[in-house]
């Protein structure tokens, strides 16, 4: 008997189908300083308890995209093991904050499928749930990705193509009830911009860039337990390189547009998301976000953006995401459509 | 007077010398953190206070090697400072788990002593207990080092070598006297295999490997304070490579083979080691297991398994150690023979 | 508007200015663990809470220096963005000790002015202090640099050069008060030597050395949330090199003075530093120190000595630190002076 897990392929779900992922984690102070080395992340919410006290809050709760790495890390030996191409996100909504000291899970339920032409391939859709040490839900968004087939004459399944949102509607969101910003500190926060001084359409060049490193981006991989072993194993791809794993891209455009964006807080919605090229080390990467759409919500003094947060390989140009072709254009890391809570 | 540490030669040693190591070493969420994100560690013993709770346990413990390479390096400016090679390990033992906030001192008997016949240099036995704040003992082990001598013209001492276990008896394991795997979740643990699933014998390839990088070794060496220049200091070898840390071999071994042996849970007993091959950064580290022996506990629910442990660089056959004149074959980096507990 | 920082020039400061730099940052286990991952740090009274408590404390105190770096790191955007240079720091006191848990705050007050006579730049003077969540002082130091001017033709301030001690005094150091020596354990610690066993004038060479690697340079400066670009990306410089970060050497040559100065435990002045020559990845970085004073304390067990920190290449030899033009040598990376606290 082979003990070791070979992946699941595409002929191995069916839609309904609910997976259990492996390896419930708890994280800590410690996993928060990793992020704070791995990632330029300033968003004072999440850096210092007295700030978070100030917002209403406990303490800090732990960085939003931790709870997003740790839940998505878990389904990499159950999803996108065999999966040929991380194809997009939809309906990401976050539910609670995860604190030092929870212990995270995560469950996938597989809710579309369908056969390629070609017959060696399929995409899979999930929707995958985050689950704290008490059963509550902590994230949940839908994946999709093309998955091989392990033999390609096994019958096509019945194509269910789930209809989802184009983005996650602002009345959808998730704001922690307690969680207030009218005696918010813009001089602690860093930057005086508020909630009605964007405007939709507007385009925010973060300047700021960083060079990444084989060792940066494998800490940050093995953290949250991905184990696909293209981002780590050199001898995998011809070409020798180790492909990074998209979210730490999504992780350093986000700690990069706190120049900018430094009081678009909290991430609660996810719309939308393409790794649009591979990234690898040596890479120098930058960010541009364009304000998509503005709503208010019901917390005291608590607006919500809808961003979109674009990493670049440097030369890209701010703004400029596609060629005559439709395509993305080379230099293009990210294109992730998300919604942040920001002071009104 | 020279302040610094010129390390002890071979005629600094007698039998039945005691060394008391230096500093003292708190641990906590933030050690944890950083082993989870310099070695693919997925043991859920050790990833979730959940799911240690479901094993009888209070929380999470620190992982086993983390107390291992705290309570090692401590020895480092003493014991291998001058050291020629490590020799090997016997007799090792994990006396009580490790939790965060706990604070490791180390120290070690010298037990054996047979100089070379070259006169240049000797092989040094010590038997090192790590121990923590309450002075109660968490791990023991006896390992062998060549140290050269000062002055070569120094009298031999008598010659002293101690008798030692081939490997630790089943007996003489170790178990915590709360675990219990009766409630054992093997869906949350990764894998189905139990106990019975494993034949003496059997040969686990653990698939994944690593391609490991100066940083990520030097971050590791340091965590554990060991000094040792040659794994920090370009200029130290003709090569002008690093030599990486013996012990960040076994965490990435170890944690590689999680895939096939996800539930060996929790290591108990050090039978024997052997660092074949120096590692070097851009080496490509992968792993396999052979089963070496089965043995039931006392403990519900909670057998043992002995496993030899293989890494190699990438391109070694898993099974195959030795060439045709018996030594290890160059792509053989570790061979470390363990007794882990696992579920009945 | 544009939204992102574009730091500020020297036009924008006047004397008597104070400015409350963004971003608290709360500090814990994690933090502490990744200093000793980064840095050789070994000092006993930061690396276990037993050892603390047996001189006085309520348990180990973050490094001295993560307290320097994370106060420090606040600056950045207000102070050093469009620096030119980092000149010198003069009347640095530690007041208090940093806990686990606690907030940290930045805020700094110019001092002085001076215009270059080229009259595109200026000189200005801060007195940096960082404060705890309750405002308690937990360290001030005054520190110069020279930053850019917007516009040439802005008129010239009133030049105003504070009178800084060339040493803070050994009766203004601070010494927490319930600091206690005279229980200390030289065996834990690491080393015989005492206060009495240092000699004015003497210089202790501190053997080790650490080849710099990018990834680790870039984590460390990252927690410290310090920004500057030049340290990240290396697109910024002609010669595709990234700076590194000076904390980064003071911390690495710190470390590196354990061997040989392992009871100096606790920094408790900042008399004059200088980053002589900038710091690579690929570096190999030793030390050296030279006592430079004595002095004693009124805590039970305390003396005080003032020591001259030299990080430099390897090559450097120590002792020797400028040619005879009168400037620092090339291979000379830092000259530190500093008071550290030590066993009588």
């Amino acid at each position: 008997m082979v003990k070791t897990n070979p992946g699941r392929f595409f002929e191995d779900y069916h839609v309904g189908q609910v997976i259990a992922h492996a390896v419930p984690r708890t994280v800590s102070g410690g996993e928060r300083a990793l992020y704070h080395a791995l990632y330029p992340a300033r968003h004072a919410l999440y850096s210092s308890d007295a700030f978070a006290q100030s917002c209403g809050l406990p303490n800090a709760p732990m960085d939003d995209l931790i709870a997003f790495h740790t839940v998505f890390g878990k389904t990499v030996p159950d999803i996108s093991l065999n999966a040929i191409a991380n194809l997009g996100y939809a309906e990401g909504r976050w539910h609670r904050p995860v604190w030092p000291g929870d212990t995270l899970r995560s469950e996938s339920e597989v809710i579309g499928l369908k056969e390629n032409s070609n017959g060696k391939s399929g995409v899979v859709w999930v929707r995958t749930r985050g689950l704290n040490q008490k059963g509550d839900l902590v994230l949940d968004y839908v994946r999709w990705v093309m998955v091989r087939k392990r033999d390609a004459d096994a019958p096509a399944p019945e194509t269910v193509v789930p209809e989802l949102a184009d983005s996650v509607a602002p009345g959808d969101l998730v704001v922690p009830d307690v969680l207030t910003f009218t005696g918010y500190d813009f001089t602690l926060a860093g930057e005086p911009h508020r909630w009605g001084d964007y405007a939709v359409g507007e385009i925010i060049d973060h300047v700021d860039g960083v060079t990444v490193e084989e060792a940066e981006h494998m800490l940050a991989t093995r953290l949250w337990q991905n184990t696909a072993k293209v981002h780590f194993d050199a001898t995998v791809r011809e070409d020798g390189k180790r492909l990074i794993y998209g979210g730490h891209v999504i992780s350093l455009a986000r700690a990069l547009s706190f120049n900018g964006l430094a009081n678009a807080q909290m991430i609660v919605g996810l719309n939308a998301g393409a790794h649009a090229n591979p990234c690898f080390s040596g890479d120098t990467v930058k960010a541009w976000t364009q304000v998509l759409d503005k709503a208010e919500t019901a917390a005291p003094g608590v607006g919500a953006l809808r961003l979109r947060l674009v990493a670049v390989k440097a030369g890209g140009l701010p703004g400029v995401l596609r060629g005559e072709d439709g395509r993305y254009l080379p230099h293009v890391l990210l294109d992730l459509d998300y919604w942040a809570l920001i002071p009104l």
